[in-house]
């Protein structure tokens, strides 16, 4: 079996059923033997979840020491009601494992504006905290309690050894509809036995999902939910990461990163609808920010989306987002590829279109994984993104989402 | 029959097939008997087609006799080719019927990138100028002949009286797919006979298709393409408006953009695969800029417009397309309704989601006009945007437009 939050030291979790959704897990427990050092990033919506306001407040000692995810009502335009659940579900879980108040992680998903159903969520918490255990399968567990409309559970392991001691992480996400960069992300869960001091972490954890979570797009709306939330123990024994000079900083980085690329690409794999996943790369641009904001226009713009549905090599509309983007761009230096890095079809060559065979470039897109790049010859700034497709399924899907 | 460009004093016009189209009428042509102040609101877009390019530095002096459109290209990422097929558009215009080069307007529209068919179009300006006339037929084939993947043509008239003088306005306009807000729009061609001055005629085009044309969306793309031009040969004889105090200015100005309004709401009814016409109304708020953007947010959601199609009261997508607007929102001051006016729900009362009859608002789901309405208790600005639902249509539609 894979290695999953349960293989992390001093990590337990469990992951059950109170009711709220009909038939799933819908309640979500992740908890470490000792307090961790823990580190957020939340949505950019103006309207924010009555957990994500809690767990703000929570996380200012930057400690935490158990994380608490209902699924299934979002908390989210529920005002008073919402904030005194939310209160409600940390002081139920401090109060069973004696832990201050503050060391509670909060977070909710699922339908907004509903009333909380508060009592339910507590009841399942006093059921179900007793349950917390190491063992596997409750890592399979909590990873499908936090689920919505995904079609599966999002899981990642890596380790590293540093100081000859084995460091691992887990993670969880979920994503489906709604996910979209420059957010503070859909939720992801992760957990390490790293020992690492709090606010270089805090600094890691934003970077690391800028270069990842926030580089994934669906269908360009954010929500009011979305939250990244980290917790290392530091239980692994390593030497303890005091700064970004430390020669185990980039080592335990270069770890992070690649957990939550992992647990963002399952999430665009799993769109609502999506039947592609494309990789969107934008190099030699003039700097990193116009780089960020052109894979974001192609990604985002629906008539691109629609086209990669449709297999069509329609690079007009990627100028077109390009030309949206609110950055410098000069078309006229730029080559556009299509296809994967062994099969590329070079469709535009500084600007101008290239002959190419048709029937050629059908098939590529007729891949699941399709791999776009745009090398404007401007500088050395490279960015790649994700995106999925726009389908009908999408549209159907999305259009009786509450009825 | 509905009155058209060919009565507005001095003006003829005539549409015709080049064969840049395989069947339909490809090249539109306007003609003033005498020269015109004229104005263009252009793309946002940082790729911008060669033709507009040529139109600006034409337009510098603000004035032009002629304008010459052709549709089926774009004449868009062309390059030298394209600037020099534009440049032959208006000279062999200019030539034929003696004008200075920069009395032309060009404007293209259709697919990007493909190389411009300079011989077909120029042969179909020669052919065709000497057919200009003020015959009614020919107000219609110059509406059929800018249009690409439009259902129907697009036109309005209005008239006024000023100093007991008939003063009338014609435009034609289209649309389709790429429209959205905050652009210099679409196609739409505006003439007048009004007596106006040119610098005066300029601000109240670009502030008229402020609060027309770039409150409207399809699917939040903005065109290489998009453009706005109204000339006016000042054949009706009224005393000149020469400044916003003259007694004259408010009635034209309400005209205009009475017609502008008309033709932007004819392009969303035609959205590309559209099914629902939407008004989304933002009042009382803090300012207008605020209410601008949430219209926007609001009405580019792709999540809310699948709602729309769905006959969903999602009003939590509504709020969570506002908290992405980038502006101030407080959604605890905020009542949204949905339905017309005649028969509007209130889903939300301060933030607080209210009881509703289910069955009851699907019911006004249905209707092929829906009305949302936020108001957010905060202040006396107003505006009013427009959009179209998201429908499996669209999606299948743009998944297959160059294939």
């Amino acid at each position: 079996m894979n290695k999953n939050i349960t293989d992390v030291k001093g990590f337990k979790c469990w992951g059950a059923h109170t009711g709220v959704k009909s038939m799933k897990r819908d309640l979500a427990i992740i908890y470490s033997e000792v307090p961790c050092v823990a580190a957020a990033t939340y949505t950019l919506n103006k309207v924010v979840a009555e957990p994500l306001k809690l767990t703000k407040k929570h996380l200012l000692n930057r400690r935490a020491q158990v994380l608490i995810c209902n699924a299934g009502n979002a908390n989210a335009c529920t005002g008073k009601q919402g904030m005194r659940g939310a209160v409600a579900m940390a002081k139920t879980a401090a109060k069973m494992l004696n832990l201050p108040v503050e060391d509670v992680i909060i977070a909710s998903t699922g339908l907004i504006g509903e009333p909380f159903p508060t009592e339910d969520i507590v009841g399942g918490i006093k059921e179900n905290i007793p349950k917390l255990t190491s063992r596997g399968e409750a890592g399979s567990f909590v990873a499908n309690a936090i689920l919505t409309t995904d079609t599966f559970a999002k899981e990642g392991f890596v380790n590293l050894t540093l100081d000859k001691k084995d460091v691992s992480m887990a993670g969880i996400a979920k994503g489906s509809g709604m996910i979209h960069p420059n957010m503070g992300t859909m939720l992801a869960f992760i957990v390490s036995d790293v020992n690492i001091e709090g606010t270089l972490l805090d600094e890691t954890v934003r970077e690391c999902v800028r270069d990842s979570f926030n580089l994934i797009t669906i269908d360009g709306d954010t929500s009011t939910n979305d939250m990244a939330a980290v917790m290392c123990n530091g239980m692994a024994g390593n030497d303890k990461i005091d700064s970004k000079d430390h020669p185990s900083y980039q080592p335990f980085k270069e770890k992070l990163l690649e957990l939550m690329l992992h647990l963002a690409k399952l999430i665009v794999s799993d769109g609502e609808g999506a039947s592609k996943f494309i990789q969107y790369t934008v190099k030699n641009a003039r700097n990193e920010k116009t780089a960020r904001k052109l894979v974001r226009a192609i990604s985002s713009s629906i008539l691109v989306k629609t086209a990669m549905f449709g297999r069509d090599p329609n690079w007009g509309r990627i100028i077109c987002a390009c030309g949206n983007a609110g950055v410098h761009f000069n078309y006229k230096k730029a080559d556009l590829f299509i296809g994967d890095p062994n099969n590329q079809v070079k469709v535009l060559e500084k600007g101008k279109p290239q002959p190419y065979d048709r029937n050629f470039i059908k098939k590529l897109l007729r891949e699941a994984h399709i791999h776009v790049v745009l090398d404007l010859h401007s500088g050395d700034a490279e960015v790649i993104g994700y995106g999925s497709d726009l389908t009908t399924d999408y549209v159907l899907f999305n259009s009786v989402y509450t009825t």
